[in-house]
C-alpha cells in the first residue's frame, strides 16, 4: 500500500486522551520468529461441541448456577444464558463493609480492598459452532438486552460502582472457552480508564459546550450507519483495524438501551463483526462496552456517552506500549476505514 | 497451592495508582483450546545466527547505521552496538517544528503531532546465542551504561521530552528479532504512564514528605537485596511474578547512572533474570527502564525516582484488561517473592 510511506503522526483525541503513534512503516519489519497460525481465530478447540463443552445445551449441570436465561420459561430450548462465572475473580460472598475491610498505609500508600464483585457468564447460543455474529439481529439484540438485564439487577448492590461487559474472541484474544459466550464484571471501584474517559469529555464538554461522542468526527472515518448507530475507526485507534460502534443519540449508560435500538445496534454490531472477519480472516478479538459509572451525578450527564469498542487481536504487543501506555499502530484508521467501508458482504 | 484459597483483594500503589484484582481462584479456570507450546521462550528462530541475522557480527552491513560501539576503536571484536532501528515507530527526519507542526481540531477536540523522534536498537551481544542474562555483571554493565550514553545524546535533543528503554525477549513478548537487544525510543511528548506515576508519587510526596520508591514496602515483598539496589515483587503487581529493580538511594533519571553502580545493577539483574528463568522455565519477558521526563524542574527531583520493571509473559490479557486497564492477576506478589527468594541458582 502507498500509505506505508507516509509520515508516522502522534494522535490523540477527546474521548480517552490517549497518545497513539501511527507509523505505517513499521508494518515492513520482518521477523526470524516462526510465524503463528493465524488460522481462524485459533480455534481449534478440543471439544467441538458435546459432551465436553459446559456452555452447551445440555451440559447445564456442568455450570455454575444459572441467574436468568430467555426466554424466561424455556427449558432445552433457552437461547442465552445468564450464570455464574465457576472461578471468579470477584467474590459475590464477601458480602463485607467495604469501607470497613478497606486498608490503607499512610507512609507507604499502598491501598487495598476485599475482592467484593460479581463476575458472571453470558452464554450467547446454545449451539457449540454459532458465533455472536452468526446470529440473527434479532437474536444478537437478545444478548445485548441480556446484558442490559443482567446490569440493571447489579445496579441495585449499592456498593458496585463500574460494570464492565466484555468479550473475549479466540484463544490470541484471551478466551480460555471457545464456545460463543461473554463476560459481565461488577466492580466496587471505578477503573481508570473510565475514570479518565469521564475526566477527558468533562473537559472537552467545559471548553466547547459538547459531549466528544455526539461530535465525533466521522469524515473519513465512517465505515457504516444505520438509525441510531454508526460504526467508525475512531481517529486516534490504539490498534490497527479497532473499531467504535456509537450510539448517535446521546445516552450515558448502556442500560438505557430499549428494544427497538437493541434491533438496531444488533444489527450494525453483525454487520461490523462480518466486514471484520471477512477482512482480517476471522480475528481473534475483543469487544468492550464502555459505559458511565453507576452513580453519576445529573451534572455530569450531558457529557458521558456510552459506546462499543471491537479490538481485532493482529499482534502481540511489546515493552514499548507496557511501559509507556502509547500503542504503535502501523495502520491509518482513514485507511482501514475504507477498507471495511468497501467490504462487500456476501 | 494453598494460597489458591485466599479471597480476593483489589490493590493498588503509590507509585502508579493502578489497580489490580489479585484472584488465585482463578489459576484453576480450564481451556479447551489447545495449549501454546510454552517452549523455551517460544525461541524457534528460522535464522540460528549467521549468516541471516542482521544482529550477529560479520553482518553490520545489513543494519540501519550504527551511532556508536563499545569499545569505541574495536572493529569486529565489539560488545555492544547502538544502531538506528531499520524500521522507525518515529522519524528522526521529520524535524520539523512540532508547535507548527501539531494540529488541534477545536470542536472535536482531536489533536495531531508530526511523528518526530529518535528509534534506536541496542544490540547486546554480537553472539547470536547469548542472551542478556548470559553476560557477566561487568558484561551487563556495558549495556546499561550504553543506554546512559544513548539517553545523554538525545537528552541534547530540545524537543525530546521522554526516554522509554526496553527489552521485548521471546514472540510472545512482541519480539520479531531473537538475537539479543533491546530498544531506546525517545519521544516529543510524555507518555501516559509516566505522567501518572509524577502525579501518584506527587500526591504521596505531598501527603508524607516522602518518595514513594524510597519507603517502598519490602516486608515479605524481597527477592534480593545488592548494595545499591532492591528487587522486590510489587505489592501491586499487574502480572504473575511481576519484578522491580529498584535503587536503594534517590535519583530521578535512569542517565545518573554511573560505572560502580552499573555493575552492581548488572550483578542483580543477572540474578534476577535468572531466577525468573529458571522458576518459569525461560519465559517471553518485557523489561522497562521507568525514567522521570528529562525537562522536570527542580522540585519534582525530591519525589521522582526511576526503576526496572521486569514482566514475564505468562498468559494472553483479555477485554476486561483492555476496557478498564485494571489487570486480573492470579498470584500474590507476597507469594512470588517467598518463591523468587528460593530459588537456588547453580
Ligand atoms: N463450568 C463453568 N461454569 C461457569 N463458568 C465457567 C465454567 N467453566 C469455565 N468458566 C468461566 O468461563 C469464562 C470463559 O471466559 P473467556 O474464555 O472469555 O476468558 P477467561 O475469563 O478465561 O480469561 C481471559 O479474560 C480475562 C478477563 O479479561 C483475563 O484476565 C484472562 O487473562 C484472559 O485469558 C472463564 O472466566 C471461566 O472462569
Ligand atoms: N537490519 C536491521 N537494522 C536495524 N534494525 C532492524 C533491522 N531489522 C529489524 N530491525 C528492528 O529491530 C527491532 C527488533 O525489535 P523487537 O524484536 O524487540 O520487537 P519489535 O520492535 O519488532 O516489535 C515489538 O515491540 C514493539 C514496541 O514495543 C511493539 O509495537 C510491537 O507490537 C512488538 O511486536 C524491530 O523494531 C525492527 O524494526
Amino acid at each position: 500500500m502507498a500509505t506505508e510511506n507516509r509520515n508516522p503522526e502522534i494522535r490523540k483525541d477527546a474521548v480517552n486522551n490517549r497518545l497513539v503513534i501511527l507509523s505505517p512503516a513499521r508494518s515492513r519489519r520482518p521477523s526470524d520468529f516462526k510465524s503463528k497460525s493465524q488460522s481462524k481465530s485459533d480455534s481449534n478447540p478440543t471439544s467441538n461441541g458435546q459432551p465436553q463443552c459446559p456452555f452447551c445445551a445440555g451440559n447445564e449441570h456442568q455450570c455454575a448456577p444459572e441467574i436468568f436465561r430467555f426466554p424466561e420459561d424455556s427449558t432445552s430450548d433457552w437461547k442465552v444464558r445468564v450464570i455464574e462465572n465457576l472461578y471468579p475473580a470477584l467474590s459475590r460472598q464477601l458480602q463485607v463493609d467495604n469501607e470497613e475491610h478497606s486498608q490503607a498505609n499512610g507512609s507507604t500508600g499502598e491501598a487495598s480492598l476485599g475482592g467484593f464483585g460479581f463476575h458472571d457468564v453470558v452464554i450467547e447460543s446454545p449451539v457449540h459452532s454459532v458465533h455472536l455474529q452468526d446470529l440473527s439481529p434479532a437474536g444478537i439484540a437478545v444478548v445485548l438486552l441480556s446484558y442490559k438485564k443482567r446490569i440493571e439487577q447489579l445496579c441495585a448492590v449499592e456498593s458496585i460502582s463500574y460494570i464492565q461487559v466484555f468479550k473475549n474472541h479466540g484463544a490470541s484474544a484471551g478466551a480460555s472457552m471457545s464456545h460463543s459466550h461473554s463476560q459481565i464484571l461488577a466492580l466496587p471501584v471505578i477503573p481508570t480508564i473510565a475514570s479518565n474517559r469521564l475526566n477527558t469529555m468533562k473537559e472537552h464538554h467545559n471548553q466547547t459546550g459538547k459531549c466528544s461522542l455526539c461530535s465525533i468526527n466521522t469524515h473519513k472515518l465512517l465505515i457504516y450507519e444505520s438509525t441510531h448507530f454508526t460504526s467508525i475507526s475512531p481517529f486516534a485507534s490504539t490498534f490497527p483495524f479497532e473499531t467504535w460502534i456509537v450510539p448517535r443519540y446521546h445516552s450515558s449508560h448502556y442500560h438505557q438501551l430499549d428494544e427497538d435500538k437493541a434491533f438496531d445496534l444488533g444489527g450494525i454490531l453483525k454487520l461490523t463483526l462480518e466486514k471484520l472477519s471477512l477482512q482480517l480472516n476471522d480475528p481473534p478479538y475483543n469487544l468492550m462496552i464502555h459505559t458511565s459509572p453507576l452513580h453519576i451525578v445529573s451534572s455530569e450527564l450531558p457529557y458521558t456517552h456510552w459506546y462499543i469498542q471491537i479490538v481485532p487481536q493482529l499482534s502481540t504487543i511489546g515493552g514499548f506500549e507496557m511501559g509507556t501506555g502509547c500503542y504503535i499502530n502501523p495502520v491509518f484508521p482513514e485507511d482501514a476505514a475504507k477498507i471495511l467501508r468497501e467490504v462487500k458482504l456476501p
